[in-house]
């Protein structure tokens, strides 16, 4: 099972999760103790889940900080880690109650992989975050459907200029994986300059949103494939009102005349960058408009089909194919290149170059 | 069609060049004019092939040298190109003749891509190839089934060392792509030290061979698979005493116990390059034995079936997978470069680390 691109839900946080804390957070009238949404072991999460109440955390380790999650994100992709199909697994934590289930003896994993939490305490070795700064948890698995917890200070990045965003765009544009996934892909493999060509395919997905947007703002021209549906027509409206500059459906691909078409608008420049999250014979289809040394990259396989390409795509046209995997690359870069990520991200969000991606 | 590495035939000069050159070549006791095998349209080679006689040619230009053909190799891509459907097209030349086939107002193919030569003529602006020197053609399509021919000293490159090798030596390591493909496919992708593990499929192509003893004179450990055959062991017995550290049949992939037993081979050592020039469904199983952060090269496909690789591998595992084209690299790199690559194979030769690669 791969990360699917679909539908960003986001979750509240469970209940306001300390009585003296004035920041910002969703409104519940009642204090209450921590909680976290656990499970023992895989399986169906409606089965398997279960809210864990769990006494005061003991104040942050010297490199480490508290946070308080004001949001958390539900991704299709938690649901296939809850169910064990994933590959990136979560660690048991025995932190959370001194007996019990959560305790050393009866470790609980924590669900949820992304969120944004505010700091309300940093360990005594700690310059950045400061208290009451935004983060968003980078660190895979970490278990961010929880209240409140102690995080080691490079298990998260600062959200920069957060003053300029409400929770919801923070949430939306820092600690879910698609917004990133996207400015990545069009930055990390191919120097594309403005009026250079991208084409992609489920390109309404809240990843495929987010590239059309995010290329737009860089004055690259996008080519966006999608399934054919009823009322195609307004999908295709309402992605060139994002930014898209040609829509077609995968029906479209298949028509031959259509390669003849792409060419006019291109007016013959080679398109040097795929973004694939479908796989099976549309992507077949989608990396015969690549040009001369194009870069192939796929971030998910929605229809569930292998990539299969013809061998003298690579051999003549000097085709590469990656893969991209936020995760990664937030374990691969540095908290400078991380922050560097957020704060150009937070920006794009602030100047209404980039809204919002629903999936 | 692809180039494929089957058996390399090495073709004899169609007959000696010049009754003055005292030069080694083969033998011909009856000093003839020059001659070409010449097509002026694509199609089945035994019916458009011809042998063009032609009068002598004129002095090199100043940034041009003359040289005479030793042996020109055929290879099976030479076979595609001529019925036209290989991607790379030779172009016309109209300098064999004043009149008639092979002049201006009707020009012809030469055929052939690879060939040794030796220089009998430079322009007055060239200072290295030197009279006598030998040097193989790096310009693709250039036309090398011909006795002599006047090219620009950019299109060939040449072999340094030269007495330490015969004719049909130098011929087969250094104006055979084979030896080449092999070299560099073990150089530009992957970082590899003493004791660092490639699979390979097609071990026993021509490149395949060589894959095997330029990697066993690097320290480096090969897994090699072959389609099983009558007398399997022997082709097994054959490739190991080149070097093969381990040789497997597609056969042996499909049993899940090989997982196993390569995991001991190379003691959980991640495999971070593949050499593929089969694709289809063994090139799948075979992708399945990479390791995190693996290369998976194609330079050609046998089977005749397209790549097919599922996109976990390039999101999760971070495969990434290129093309290898000899033509390509010899169009992108200097003349250093190419330099460097031939006296690296001549002394590999030499020293006995590489023998002559059959098909």
């Amino acid at each position: 099972m791969l990360p699917r691109t679909a539908r960003l839900t986001v979750l509240k946080a469970i209940c306001r999760p300390h009585p003296r804390s004035h920041a910002r957070s969703f409104a519940s009238s009642r204090p209450c103790a921590d909680r976290a949404v656990i499970y023992s072991e895989n399986g169906d999460p409606s089965k398997v889940l279960s809210v864990l109440t769990f006494p005061d955390l003991p104040p942050p380790g010297s490199d480490s900080v508290t946070i308080k999650f004001l949001l958390s994100p539900i991704n299709p992709a938690d649901i296939n880690v809850i169910e064990g199909v994933y590959p990136s697994k979560p660690i048991k934590t025995g932190a959370l109650a001194s007996s019990g289930k959560g305790s050393e003896e009866e470790p609980v994993f924590v669900g949820g992989n992304e969120g944004l939490a505010q700091v309300t305490a940093v360990g005594s070795s700690v310059s950045s975050p400061k208290i009451n700064d935004w983060v968003v948890v980078t660190k895979q698995q970490h278990g961010t459907w929880s209240t409140r917890k102690n995080v080691a200070v490079t298990d998260v990045a600062l959200v920069p200029d957060a003053h300029k965003l409400d929770e919801a765009q923070a949430a939306t544009i820092t600690a879910s994986v698609n917004p990133p996934t996207a400015y990545n892909m069009l930055n990390d493999f191919v120097r594309l300059e403005k009026g250079d060509w991208v084409v992609q395919n489920g390109a309404n997905s809240a990843v495929g949103q987010a590239v059309i947007q995010i290329a737009a703002a860089r004055g690259l021209k996008t080519i966006n494939l999608i399934r054919n549906r009823e009322n195609v027509e307004l999908l295709k409206f309402q992605l060139g009102q994002l930014g898209a500059t040609h829509v077609l459906t995968y029906d479209d691909l298949s028509d031959k005349s259509t390669r003849g078409k792409i060419k006019e608008w291109t007016g013959g420049k080679d398109i040097t960058l795929g973004l694939n999250c479908v796989g099976g014979k549309e992507t077949t289809l989608m990396s015969r408009l690549l040009g001369q040394d194009a870069h192939l990259v796929s971030y998910g396989a929605m229809s569930k089909q292998p990539l299969s390409l013809p061998t003298s795509l690579f051999i003549f046209k000097n085709l590469t194919c990656h893969g991209f995997w936020q995760s990664r690359w937030y374990k691969d870069k540095t908290s400078q290149e991380r922050d560097k990520l957020m704060r150009t991200l937070v920006n794009m969000l602030a100047d209404g170059q980039v809204r919002c991606c629903s999936g």
